[in-house]
């Protein structure tokens, strides 16, 4: 995989407006999906978009979701178009003018027509990169799938190669005309961070918490791309 | 408007997976959709869904979304059936299996076919909604729109009435055979906060911070939704 090989520009990727806030870098897309927690994924079932939030991983170019068996959304998107997108909001921008409030934000969009993964490996290799995703070094520190529980569970594959990347950042841009207003301008930046881990009461007493989990604590959710489980 | 009226169930609204995530009052709707800051807006457009995320204002039963009038996104939402959906999320879970872990989180989905906001009235009214919605008090602190800007915006209504509310809260759930095992389980709690505000430096030197700036700083996302600007 080449990550500079750029994106597929098509009509849907295609940004109509603001064309400066797009990237078209590979590198760029997997940033922000490296960061993001969760994506929302939309699909149409009897002609009505349907969008819903879930967990996501990514191998190479490929990003995998997965649901359970009973999951009706997934159920409907093999083969069909659907839509994926990841969010990261960084901030409120207060203009002097209502009409220029904006925000800052890192957002990735992919279209495709998914994959049904069937192959036992790649299945349990993408369950495994979903699950790293979140908790970087969760895989090794929890029980395996069984059989029964794989049975139970739908994994899809979405190719990587038709998006786009929109991504604002810096302070507010007013009108010319604007910038005497005794209006206050600036940013609010926002951050999502994790807390203190809470330990399950069912756990035997004097658990000793786990390295992958400490290391989690008080960071910013974007800091899980940079630890040693994630790519 | 009734905030105990409840939501209608249909179809698209009937949670078919575990139900008893499920809300139907529209108090918890109304509650997740104060606390949420963007959304995320899906549209079939050609066939293929579009997810795109975006602010939103609320008034009553009626939730607004707005965007440049050369938003292709909303140009094909009018009458069309639409999906918006907005999450919170408030922590992993890690359980003792691969299988169990999961995400607390509160998420609205809302169904309907919006309409074009065209009285100039309720056209002002759902931009300053939106506005307050991100920032309380943003609205009579900043210039207000002009009638170019105006023109140059395209605002949509959606009816409240077809959503549904899924909420995971507490820890893990584990199998029964399953807590014996050596894997650690708990809840890392999720937060997403706003930081020191950054005045632009274009600002006159000395301009004082308003109020309703200063009363964001390091507090949580979701205390927004219990200032006094809010409903």
């Amino acid at each position: 995989m080449n990550p500079f090989r750029a994106l597929q520009t098509t009509e849907r990727t295609t940004l109509h407006r603001l064309r400066e806030r797009g990237a078209t870098d590979r590198s760029v897309l997997y940033d922000v999906l490296n960061a993001g927690l969760i994506c929302h994924f939309g699909v149409v079932i009897d002609g009505s978009p349907v969008v819903l939030p879930t967990g996501y991983g990514r191998i190479g170019d490929l990003l995998y979701l997965h649901g359970s068996s009973g999951n009706r959304s997934l159920q409907f998107a093999e083969g069909q178009d659907v839509c994926v997108t990841v969010t990261l909001l960084d901030g409120l921008v207060c203009a002097r003018s209502v009409f220029h409030n904006s925000m800052n934000y890192r957002s990735a969009v992919i279209f495709g027509a998914p994959r049904l993964v069937t192959d036992p490996d790649e299945r349990l290799a993408a369950l495994q990169a979903i699950t790293e995703h979140l908790i970087p070094g969760r895989w090794e520190n929890s029980r395996k799938p069984t059989k029964k529980e794989l049975a139970a569970t739908v994994v899809i594959a979405l190719s990587l190669d038709e998006a786009s990347v929109k991504i604002r950042g810096g302070g507010a841009k007013d009108e010319d005309e604007d910038y005497g207003l005794d209006y206050w301008a600036g940013v609010l930046p926002i951050t999502q961070t994790i807390g203190e881990a809470e330990p399950d009461p069912l756990l035997p007493p004097g658990s000793a918490m786990p390295e992958h989990i400490a290391l989690l604590e008080h960071r910013s959710v974007g800091d899980r791309a940079l630890m040693p489980d994630s790519d």
